[in-house]
């Protein structure tokens, strides 16, 4: 840690200001988002936001975007790869998403659900970005699912409901200030990978 | 139809603002819309917003979620009472959907999705209504599973599970512009009102 001056440019900045991104555009969405607010939050210059993204709020959108959407790859893989029956698995990870539903005290769990949203229909580049963050989780799913014997096909299938359901499930139930919706979908799920198995 | 100059108060006016309001939010979502573009595109005075919505954005925004959530009640009821078999009108809603989402180019077939991400955490009347409409769905929806034979308790949590699953497929759809996310979604859809039928 250096004793001297933040001049906000160190990595531990650019690091911070990514954070701050994050947690506010899952509270209040890209658009909702001022610039001035990321870095208030990040406790940093305003201007090392534009040192470290010349290419302004898109551009650190887009680092927001691909950067959670690695972290929560990761995430997802640590959490079920551990099981063996990929049903229990499906449906633990639903009740351990409704929990932190409810820690976030119902910001959205998903770091670029609301971004994807947004962006869909008005930002080419940041669309492509929510995209290939999707197509990411949907792989190491299907590989998962396939790992425990649903072929290929069916299993990229049935990792891409499963993460629409999750998806919804968070939008339900951040409407409603309830974790049902998502305890609910973690059934619905473990439905779903159930028939996948036994190949329906 | 008057001939006369468009003053900007007649209830027709008032149509025209909440539609493209619907369409815009869509889009746009409800932070990234303007009260001029809405103004614009409804091919009303500015004035005239104010003149039907005193209280401004939020109060045309509440007004945008309520109305278009009734329409969407009436729609998917129209859509789907007349099937007996409760798994295959679930199956064949998806489809529908997915030609919807590619007919719109995309923009969300849902028209209160992106809104519902961005207010959640941020505006406590708007969630609201958000959430009195995602109820109302999920009440029409689970009446129709429980005419179907599906207990009661079960056909609300199966009617939660899909409209999630729907919602959450039109979000993967937006963002890789393809509708497969939806037609999958839709066999997700018909395995758990299927597992639900079965009493699973």
């Amino acid at each position: 840690m250096s004793k001297g001056k933040d001049t906000g440019t160190t990595p531990d900045t650019k690091q911070r200001i990514v954070t701050a991104g994050t947690e506010l555009f899952r509270r209040r969405g890209y658009t909702g988002t001022g610039m001035k607010q990321i870095a208030e939050a990040a406790g940093a210059p305003f201007g090392s936001i534009y040192h470290f993204f010349p290419g302004g709020k898109a551009q650190l959108g887009e680092e927001v975007i691909r950067t959670s959407g690695a972290v929560y790859l990761g995430l997802v893989a640590a959490l079920m790869e551990p099981y063996e029956d990929r049903v229990a698995a499906t449906g633990d990870a639903f009740a351990a998403a409704a929990d932190t539903l409810s820690e976030l005290d119902f910001a959205d769990p998903c770091p670029i659900a609301t971004v994807a949203m947004e962006v869909a229909s008005t930002n080419e580049t940041l669309r492509q970005a929510t995209s290939d963050v999707f197509d990411s989780w949907i792989d190491g799913l299907a590989a998962y699912y396939a790992g425990g014997g649903i072929p290929q096909t069916a299993a990229r299938e049935t990792a891409s409901s499963v993460i629409a359901l999750l998806e919804g499930a968070f939008m339900l139930g951040r409407a409603a200030r309830s974790t049902a919706p998502v305890l609910t979908a973690g059934k619905a799920a473990a439905a779903v990978v159930r028939a996948a198995l036994a190949g329906e």
